[in-house]
């Protein structure tokens, strides 16, 4: 596996985790639990100029919005509720004053949208590149959270919305699926959850692993976005929608027996799309479409720590 | 004043505080109330190659440490027992992988000498320079936590240790005054407290502006530090124990009838020294040897946004 997962499982084992922490480094999120009753769910991401977003080529306003909606994508894939979020940034000195107040101007917009505090941060100016660092927190209810660990065998594979070609503009624009984890908390237990940032096919790797799980992924059913060209040949489409990442939408797993619940009592906008059920690991397959089965390579971005990639698992 | 304390107070004025935030923007860290018998105290710091340290001239294990205690310092100035912290880098793909394993390796030491879990973080790698962002948690006792906001008129003020010279390494090797806050809330309330990062007069200057209170400091109380060249004049080395920040001292204020109480009581290493008293607003002045009383000016690091400076308030 790629160096940079190698470092991060080695911060894992020298994180002892001590309480309030009950859940470290490796997930979406870390958890805590503060008090019999409550526990809270904390995320951060940085993110870069030239890696994350290109400053000059996006609005101010997207990039401040990008930076706290990644966060937000995190915590709904633990089914948390958002509370609060501390911004620090550091900013290039040669953009000036607008550019840092448009920049706040997308993270309150969006911040405002989902009732999240603002609570503090730190404001840094420099000759460099911009450097944005969003933790966000956020608090669950006795559905949650949910884990990338709890995949069991037997259990079927789903995705909201649509996957591939972010890139387009999707990346900066998407809207964090915090509707759509609270819903499905609402009606049926959730086994095992995740944002898709890596890919689809990077990310289910992800569950896969903590779980200890395999899958079977059928390729037909892979809800591929109208912002994948319709003029590729269809398997140069599947694979956008299995790789491109930064679709920051839930990728999860229930038990095969709530999917009729699941479908039946789903009411909100998203589309829901049944794509693949979990194994036995540690094979993971890709079912095609005339029922040959091929190995389901970790397509997605690279996470060679001699890559800029940005990977959204809790160190990460 | 500075334009870039303007931004910080326009960011303050548009983040509307929620539950469970019930204190936000503007102190050394954000409180929030999860349960009735629980507070959290959070705090974020975004440290940079060039304004914080310099990648080649420091250590990466004291670059590394230093990115953690500085939160830890703010966690002490609202006399909070730290918990947990997350660590967010973007690494330069220049220094490799043992510079990253230094630069935690720093981390890891000091947390685990105040018992912190690193419950997560974003591991990242650029083309840019080293940029750090910790963001550390604490929970409070019932004596705490302890705002910039609450120096009363009469209130003596003091300060632990010694100020000035930091730059001559102490800035990468203090220890977080988290013991001496916490033996203080012990012995008696604390007003106000601040840990002093922009430098005594600065940090002096924020708990007088949130506490809306003038002052008198007694220039021959200053406890000067041997950092401080003993070749300058007086006055020069005055004026380096009030301007020269990161001592990462704590800058607090007590009733003026618990002054007995405190100096009789305190039995830790560091010394403690009564350098002053509150008084109504707005002047601020320093009263030097020969009696006369002079303004005391807003020494320290300068927070234009036009200069590369890291002030360690809350947004900040």
């Amino acid at each position: 596996m790629a160096e940079e997962f190698d470092f991060i499982s080695q911060l894992r084992q020298r994180a002892q985790v001590r309480s309030p922490v009950v859940t470290g480094i490796g997930d979406d999120a870390a958890v805590l639990q503060h008090h019999q009753s409550t526990r809270e769910v904390v995320t951060t991401d940085m993110l870069m100029d030239g890696i994350d977003f290109i400053v000059g080529e996006a609005p101010p306003e997207l990039i401040g919005r990008k930076c706290l909606a990644v966060n937000l994508s995190d915590l709904a894939a633990m089914g948390a509720r958002p509370t609060a979020a501390f911004v620090a940034v550091a900013l290039p000195r040669s953009e000036g004053r607008s550019f840092a107040e448009r920049l706040f101007d997308g993270i309150f917009a969006l911040a405002d949208q989902f009732k999240v505090t603002i609570a503090g941060g730190d404001t840094n100016s420099w000759d460099g590149p911009l450097v944005v660092t969003v933790t966000a927190m956020g608090d669950v209810t006795k559905h949650g959270p949910v884990m990338r660990s709890g995949a069991r065998d037997g259990d079927s594979i789903f995705v909201t919305g649509d996957c591939g070609g972010s890139i387009g503009g999707r990346h900066f624009s998407f809207t964090p699926r915090i509707a759509e984890a609270k819903r499905l908390l609402e009606i049926l237990p959730v086994h095992a959850m995740i944002d898709i940032s890596d890919g689809l096919a990077a990310d289910l790797h992800h569950i896969l692993e903590e779980s200890d799980a395999g899958a079977v992924l059928d390729a037909t059913a892979i809800p591929i976005h109208q912002d994948v060209s319709a003029e590729l040949d269809p398997n140069s489409r599947l694979v956008k929608a299995l790789g491109d990442g930064e679709d920051f939408e839930l990728l999860f797993t229930i038990a095969r027996q709530d999917e009729p619940k699941l479908l039946s009592q789903w009411d909100l906008p998203a589309r829901i799309s049944r794509i693949g059920m979990v194994t036995p690991p540690p094979e993971v397959w890709l079912r095609t479409a005339d029922g040959t089965l091929q190995p389901l390579p970790k397509l997605g971005w690279s996470h060679e720590l001699s890559h800029p990639t940005h990977s959204h698992r809790n160190h990460k």
